[in-house]
């Protein structure tokens, strides 16, 4: 059994980690930490969690993570990286579902997240947790940068038209409009998030820079062969409902391309890919068809034959979008089937 | 394996026994039927279950249902009564999740549901299914009759204190006051039922007569000793939410009662059954705790330490309220352990 | 033109104040005040209110609301009491939101609010805003605590059977099971509020003990005549829902009233009252059918022709539960109709 | 008084006219028609007109239209046309809330809608009820088109643009991404608007063709000086909220209007609109900011100060997206003013 540590797990991330890693038939839990909430029973927090989770939150400087062979950090970034070198040191590995190890330029990590990067080294090592993209790194990483929910939906939406040795689409002109459930936003009081606020309500947020924005950037880049520019307008939207991504992706096809079978590019790239699912073209699909599930669907739409392609993704931001890809990494790691303890079928209704 | 047929799944009850028994490690799907889908996949009604259930409907007059160990009907009334006889003739064993088989008394199903009832023998032999009143009969039964969504709630609540040789409550005057979310209704187009009238919005329906009253007063009146007199007001309301059921039980205490620790006589009570959770004293138990669970939990309080008891109970009305309660008879009915796939960690948030 | 001050304008109440008092054809708003917000625009906070309310929030230490005719607190408990008397002493008539001024007997006031009364004069004077109740009274008032918004609910509900000379129910056994949208929790950052956590979901609370209890025990006692004893349960429920009331009260008949004709006692009760609406016996009111209005609406039932009587009432808890009520004083309290400003049809869907 | 018919008034559209001419000070409902409720008094229907609306729904073929000033059809498409020319002929006044008016080409039309047009001439005359743009043709006008509830969104958040001598943008490349509530699908028995179904769930539809796409064409290549070609890829989706639309627009810059300011562009464009709100630059309006009213609030963003302008557009679907137009041009239309009885806060929370 996979001994494991979770750092952090009061948030949305963390009670995510707790109902899959539960019921994972090659993991035990060990240690859950909270500063906050020490020697609180997790299922006090979390009476979903009753019978099922038998550990209480413990704090941080009293646990010793090091007994463990993973520690997943569900904190606030900025967490991970203090505490990710002894860790490593341990021998244990790390999966930081925060911004810690998602950039490969320290400094672009410094603009967008206000402080600087304490440990370059381990940076620089670090994998970025996307499977479908890095399957190989990761199997032999010591550390993971898990994406964050919306790049998730948006690499894996533009991948089969960007790894290409010559553009497709032009790839200067990409518009990502992207719409997510407020459980997005972490379990944090906030006025904008309530209830009353968000229900029977819609808007765009962070339209003039989300911290998404290059993390999606620099996985875009990476994909295209020689690591071509890419141009990206980004918007997210908070949508009332409570977990979910949608993202609607834009594409103008280059003339060149026009003749492309992309249902058929689509349905190739990603056919070996458990979790990502390239419904038939035309199709419409829904959050809840992955709520609850670590599937990612994809659909394509090219209205009226013309030169737009319309790229349409769902997934389930808790699951796909961090903990389920999370555990999907996890697997890999520790050379079980990719698919261990994720195979659930969504909640519909 | 246990060969499983469902008739009639493309209601909410049937899509759930599909999501619950597409992952039960004894149960194997042979046959889904459908008069109106008949030649359509399931996954293309249900994308949530694509690549997890590889079954087309079929014609309910072309398949061999016999060839099943046990047939779910997730039907109108009417249905299962009608084919029950030649599955019974053929071994197979019949859950019914609609009223078929729910009432002792042929004349108060007439009466509710206005249809004699054409198979009187076999609904003498019919259980009904609910494990923690009934379980050893479940056992051993044929067929069942599936409690209706709020009956489980209210006779689970009401239970420990019915059973007992002499009352402890006025059992002429129980009050349940039931909030449903609006699966309940079932997937049928009804107007009322859409989201710009149900949602953000609240009321109470079927105040005057609802059809689970009656079934309720039956379970009721058969946990008491002597098959005591009952009286009960039942008031189903309309709850802006997809799934789950809270119930609001009223009961007011008999002078020689007022002393006793009713906490530590629900604890006993339910000791053993894996599903029933009594939580501590004072709790609140929400729907969300048990979403997409087979759990059901219960929570005592006497305000002012006076001599009215309120029961708060929740269930998810397809899991414990329907399909799941199903599949916890179908376990029990194969000499399988109870909770063989259904121990799912609700969904949260 | 009636001079209007609203102090502490930010929250729920306090926009919906903003929202009716913008439209009313005889007041006009003058000040609003907020420690927090001082020097904001209203319409900045509240872009709905952009281009109809033209006014900012000022610091309530540089205010001078004596210029006023009214001034509505729209505060947190405790600070009416403090500024009413200089108001008071400079001819400014005072409506409280909060529950300063509802309890007849400071005792029950510290218990249930944790503070001393530091006003008793004050309080002996102020007359319990309920203008189906207190009508003459608050038409001769400097001050009014307004009702809490469960309280208005279950008084009016009951009213017609406790106004009488002789009891015609069980006053002893009264039961007000209450369901309220999230906006009753006001515009606090609440984790137990958010969207992720109050949505799709549904659960009682403080069923142990409830402020409204109190407040709903003394004005259900003062209706009756020589102040006979009440006997009340009170379950409030949060529902996935912005605003609404919805109050499901239960009363046993008394034997010799099982012959009255209780709509037409409802109906010639509130013959009079502009807001209130008994329906047609056996209606379901939806919370949606007064969702913005001041309305509340009323209907009954009696299932099987029983000995209970079911009472539903819904109300808007900002409109008829807060702002509303407090402007339809403030008509009476100014010699004006009493619906002026205050007709809105109700925004459905 | 302006006399008002209404054919077809059971529908979300019909009920929002309701609501909006029951508090109108110039106009007087005198007659609403509907084939399947003939006989049934409107508060029936919807109980939150109880006391507001005291009216019959009456057979279309026993109601005297020609005494009525104006018609409103909030019919299905098809059904205008047919009776248009009787009530022009008796000097009744028509405003269609269907598509049948909406289209210059009545080939367009016949392809989108499915039937051929039966009144060319009428259609000739017929005037698209957009008051920022056709005000002057509004007031003269015998027929009005009113624009759908996409559409007004998308050409009013792109006229500033379009409407000048040389294009701005690069106009062969629009995308519009818009959301709707699911009142915008209006009141018709359909599973897939059921509570169950859209409620926490998001999905776009109509991604391959949707008719407002070629009434929004049609309008914003009006909008251009010499009618130039307009190239717009159209994606709507469906929200789990009621009310509001949404809808995100994205420009491209041309080089040379790089330098121009936007913000003061739009501003000067909308100044005497009293509908239209441009929001300070960097604003994100939210749909409940509108819901009830008639406004329409737009504001602009440019990330990252590059080439691409987008365009955030809300509306309430129900009111500037249909019956609160219809009732602004039958203001205009009647030489009232063109807000009389539609200055409503809207409603927030």
């Amino acid at each position: 059994m996979i001994k494991v540590g979770i750092v952090g797990g009061t948030g949305y991330t963390g009670v995510e980690l707790l109902r899959l890693l539960s019921a994972h038939p090659r993991a035990r839990l060990t240690a859950i930490t909270s500063r906050n909430e020490s020697g609180l029973h997790v299922a006090k927090m979390y009476p979903s969690l009753r019978g099922l989770v038998d550990l209480a939150f413990t704090s941080p400087d009293e646990t010793r993570l090091t007994d463990c062979d993973v520690v997943f950090f569900a904190t606030p970034h900025g967490v991970a990286m203090e505490q990710a070198p002894e860790l490593l040191l341990g021998g244990v590995k790390v999966i930081d579902l925060a911004a810690d190890f998602r950039f490969q330029d320290k400094v672009v990590f410094q603009e967008w997240y206000g402080m600087p990067h304490s440990q370059p080294d381990i940076l620089a090592e670090a994998v970025y947790g996307l499977p479908e993209i890095n399957r190989e790194a990761i199997k032999k990483a010591r550390v993971i940068g898990l994406p964050g929910c919306y790049p998730t939906t948006v690499q894996l939406g533009y991948a089969p038209l960007l790894r290409q040795d010559k553009p497709l689409i032009d790839e200067s002109r990409l518009i990502a409009d992207c719409k997510s459930g407020t459980s997005g936003a972490g379990r944090r009081a906030e006025i904008g998030m309530l209830m009353a606020e968000a229900s029977d309500n819609f808007r765009a947020y962070g339209v003039s820079g989300h911290r998404h924005q290059p993390e999606i950037m620099q996985g875009l880049k990476a994909m295209t062969k020689n690591r071509r520019e890419i141009g990206l307008t980004f918007v997210p939207h908070l949508t009332p409902m409570i977990r979910g991504i949608h993202s609607t992706l834009y594409a103008t096809l280059l003339p060149e391309a026009r003749d492309m079978d992309f249902q058929a590019l689509y349905e190739n790239h990603y056919r070996t890919d458990p979790f990502v699912d390239v419904m038939p073209a035309g199709s419409h699909p829904d959050t809840r068809s992955v709520r609850g599930s670590n599937f990612l669907r994809i659909a394509l739409h090219r209205p009226g034959n013309g030169d737009t392609l319309v790229i349409l993704v769902v997934e389930d931001n808790l699951v796909k979008g961090a903990a389920g890809q999370g555990v999907q990494c996890m697997n890999l790691m520790f050379g079980l089937d990719e698919t261990t303890g994720l195979i659930h079928a969504p909640l519909v209704p």
